[in-house]
């Protein structure tokens, strides 16, 4: 992992895989190992909370010998970039015509209006019908807030949402939309 | 964990067994889950990355019937405070006279010269004689440039270091330092 100045590494082509056989987490790590790498941005998907139940001692260290899938409360990505915490959810629906809300569990809601609160970038990126949006947490959260129902039009992601485009270096390049929204309008 | 505006839990008292039986994890998580309830930060401590190489699948859900830990790359405790991304590592040493740096390891100490290039807070926290410091990020880089030691003697950390008195709640106040430390200072 130790290239910053001499990219040696070289990143998978998305032409070969575009959209095809890469989910959309393995497309945002390999996205953000290139961020990382070009020292654009410290991004991070967090480990998954587990739950250790057995530990055993063994020449080769120590081995988890049972354990279990925790709940998580926060959103699966944060980090830092330029200067800002940077918080946010990656999701995936088969769904054509709406995002199911039950994708996204109570208390990371609760938790991402505490980041807006907080003045930190909180968002939510989407991939439904093939095509990937962020979706500030912003809107998401009023949205919410005015409808009582179970799921997120489509409509309204195409609308709020901005779409991130995949290309070569990086894959998902999010982040430069992240400047446009949120360092050039200065809204968050 | 949902009584922000209604503190009804007890934080334990720090009389009962301060300094002795909890451990300075357990002080810091406690703190931070006092930040958290009094909305004053979202600071977390990253679940330890493990490498899952067995599941089952079972009535009461997925469990791991084989796993390891894996390396840390980046600091134990990340989060947002007053807008600011911050991110620190804990350590104890019962050593008397010096920290031992083979309690950090090289690619954690990149990680945190790069969260202060991208204007993070970036420190850690050492119990060293069982007193507990905050020492700068950027102190610690500068002992590491400046020396070839493979321990940093407690008259630096004395010299360079802040010390976090235990209190009530929360038990370890360390935010109250970063706000002298990085927000009335202004220097990171």
């Amino acid at each position: 992992m130790n290239y910053p100045n001499n990219l040696k590494k070289t990143y998978q082509n998305p032409l070969t895989y575009k959209n095809r056989g890469m989910d959309l987490e393995s497309e945002l790590n390999e996205s953000n190992e290139y961020y990382l790498d070009t020292n654009r941005a410290l991004i991070y998907k967090k480990p998954t909370p587990i739950g250790v139940t057995d530990v055993r001692y063994t020449k080769q260290g120590k081995v988890i010998d049972r354990g279990y899938f925790k709940e998580p409360s926060t959103l699966d990505y944060n980090g830092l970039y330029r200067g800002k915490y940077i918080e946010f959810e990656a999701k995936v629906t088969k769904n054509r015509t709406a995002f199911p809300l039950a994708n996204i569990h109570k208390h990371q809601i609760k938790h991402l209006e505490k980041v807006l609160e907080h003045k930190g970038i909180g968002f939510l990126i989407i991939k439904i019908n093939e095509i990937v949006y962020l979706l500030k947490g912003s809107d998401f959260v009023e949205f919410l807030k005015e409808n009582d129902r179970k799921s997120i039009p489509y409509s309204f992601i195409k609308e709020k949402g901005y779409m991130i485009k995949y290309g070569y270096n990086p894959i998902l390049n999010y982040l430069d939309l992240v400047d446009q929204i949120y360092f050039e309008e200065e809204s968050i």
